[in-house]
């Protein structure tokens, strides 16, 4: 059994649903803390130095970050996350995370000797599952997200962020932007299953590279309504927060169409969600994404149009401009996998927060048979995986000293 | 201070939510069981003989109902409930016990010396707010409800109703019909506050009789999807079960206007309910009610028709067909109150239960000023309930012997 093999069924039990067979992996929870035990441990048993930074990512380094930068030789980090969306698939986040160590693994295989330092990283909260704003250990990280609105932002039990973080035993005082972090890496490349049907409508193209993220962003739409009996009160009495659900609903569908983005109400709160109570409250929340920026901006003001109409208040959760990855960095990965595919992606990754933050930055895609993520129905053959693995075990060795042999 | 209002203040506190100012007060709760307790107190207190049935409803005597039904003069009962829907008002349910016990001391101070036993009940689970099924008790108590169906019941953490009335002390194995409690009760009188608008448009009418309730039921509606990644998955390859809800919500509001029937979606559970996956299953719950049957089942057909488009399913999970109370029964009660005005209702009652099984039956109504009913606007004057109470000593006293003074 391959160390990628033995890794990979560590890992399948952990915050494993058996009702839905998805898993349920949230930012400071019981099943948070084992993964992030379970990388510590991995990293000790490889004798990688392991950092935990003020906001809680892990970053494990083969050799000093800190004496390499000072001659000039920042490090190359790879790496991903563990956390998952609610009943998500098994492959986002920890197959970037597994291929890591399973590629530093394979270069002390081929007797390589990096010329600069290697880390692998797991970043905390990359979804956002729990408290609502994605890549959340990132943006900490470099100072996006502000620490005062993270601490303060809750789940649905009512719980804040730095409560949560608190009972995990991080001190959320600490949180915020870390530029000594920062400046170990000189060059980060996370791998990632493909989350769309790209590669696998080409011939015999297991691995691809990412070139940039699509503009996208995340609304909450708050609707009105006025709680009374569903059986005794007449129906033009009532002002029903249902029916402004309904309405954005098909508005998002249909704006999105007509505007060649992709759109979605995934997430709905109904307020007091009873069968015989009229809904008194209902926040829905929209996410939209796009090649195009005016078009994605011109679908969230379709739907905001349709929500003014039932009296409705949309507030931006968050929104990332067109991320694009560094085209030399692209270029020289593209190359060095003797011309694998290049493709764009619309989900966010802690990869375009750093490139945003000008860290030379890309990504590497492994083949998705289905198509499907964020869903238990999210898979990569396992040859995929391990050619994965050869990959980022490639493109490492050379940004860090001679190609591949 | 009247009993009245000291019994108020007593249950004010108990299960009200701060953050709406609404009740929640499920059965077989922890509130529940705090309710049963203060119901059991007063009864107590009063030198009522308590009793509580196989399915857990709490009835009260005056006179002992087994020796008066040798005698062929059953009990005259009256009472509600104490449990309520998710952020419900304080009166629904709670103003019926309150009033039944402020009545049995309307009665003795009067010197009333009725010639037939009079009973309080405390119905268990009359909203149905926790396991679906509305008057569980009553509906248990009659055999309408199937024991092995409603034991099996599960609220939203999947706890099954056997399980919670287990943990609450009561033995589940025991519910069922029960003919010898049924046979305690000659005549049923259930004070409710009024639901709708019907006392406040007239003039100087502070309590109405009720006349009948109209056909109504709940479905539930489940619409398939497949999880998949909302940044990533065109729109074309989309199988998204929120659609499916938006396009039931307008057809049920559309269908039931056209009808003259009413129709909420008020209760929605999205999986997996999260802000970047695509909805793989949601389910809806339906209430339509209505003068006219026929309206109902077009209603509820013309829903399904849209629900069919979306490959979802329709299960009918309540029906109960049009309630007359006892006309003869509610004359005698109207004539009793000096001319008080008739009304029917869209709300389901255990009164309504307890008719369909052939017990005389009727129910007062007091003035809702709000007009608002499972909200925390609910609201009755003081006075008003003051004048239902001494209305249902007359209706007491006079089916118990001497009418009025």
């Amino acid at each position: 059994m391959s160390e990628f093999t033995r890794m990979w069924a560590d890992l399948a039990p952990v915050g494993r649903v058996a009702a839905t067979g998805g898993y349920r992996r949230y930012a400071w929870s019981r099943e948070d803390h084992d993964l992030r035990e379970w990388f510590a441990g991995e990293c000790r048993a490889r004798g990688l130095d392991l950092m935990t930074d003020r906001v809680g990512n892990q970053w494990a380094w083969w050799g000093d970050p800190d004496a390499a930068r000072a001659q000039g030789r920042p490090g190359v980090v790879t790496g991903s996350h563990l956390d998952s969306v609610p009943d998500g698939g098994a492959f986002d986040g920890p197959l970037g995370v597994v291929s890591a160590l399973a590629a530093v693994d394979e270069l002390r295989r081929r007797g390589h000797e990096p010329d600069r330092p290697i880390g692998v990283v797991n970043f905390v909260d990359e979804e956002g599952a729990r408290f609502g704003v994605a890549c959340a250990g990132s943006r900490l990280l470099t100072g996006v997200l502000d620490p005062d609105r993270a601490r303060a932002l809750t789940d649905d039990e009512g719980r804040t962020m730095a409560s949560a973080m608190a009972l995990a035993g991080h001190d959320p005082n600490g949180i915020g932007r870390d530029d000594e972090v920062l400046a170990r890496i000189g060059t980060f490349i996370e791998l990632h299953v493909e989350q769309g049907r790209h590669l696998i409508d080409l011939d015999d193209a297991p691995v691809g590279v990412g070139t940039d993220i699509w503009p996208h962003g995340r609304w909450r739409i708050d609707l009105p309504g006025e709680a009374n009996h569903a059986g005794t009160t007449r129906l033009e009495d009532r002002l029903d927060a249902m029916l402004g659900v309904a309405a954005v609903t098909i508005a998002a569908r249909r704006a999105a169409e007509e505007r060649s983005c992709v759109a979605t109400i995934g997430k709905v709160q109904i307020t007091p969600n009873g069968v015989n109570a009229i809904p008194s409250h209902a926040a829905a929340w929209l996410d939209v994404r796009g090649t195009d920026t005016d078009a994605v901006h011109a679908t969230v003001a379709a739907v905001t149009e349709v929500a003014d109409e039932f009296g409705g208040q949309i507030r931006e959760e968050s929104w990332t401009p067109t991320t694009l990855f560094d085209p030399g960095l692209v270029d020289r990965i593209a190359t060095t996998l003797g011309g694998a595919p290049l493709l764009g992606t619309g989900a966010g990754h802690d990869a375009g927060i750093l490139a945003t933050h000008g860290i030379s930055t890309a990504m590497l895609f492994v083949r998705n048979p289905t198509g499907i993520s964020h869903s238990p129905a999210e898979f990569a053959e396992e040859a995929d995986c391990l050619t994965g693995v050869g990959a980022l075990a490639d493109v490492l060795q050379s940004l860090t000293g001679a190609g591949p042999a």
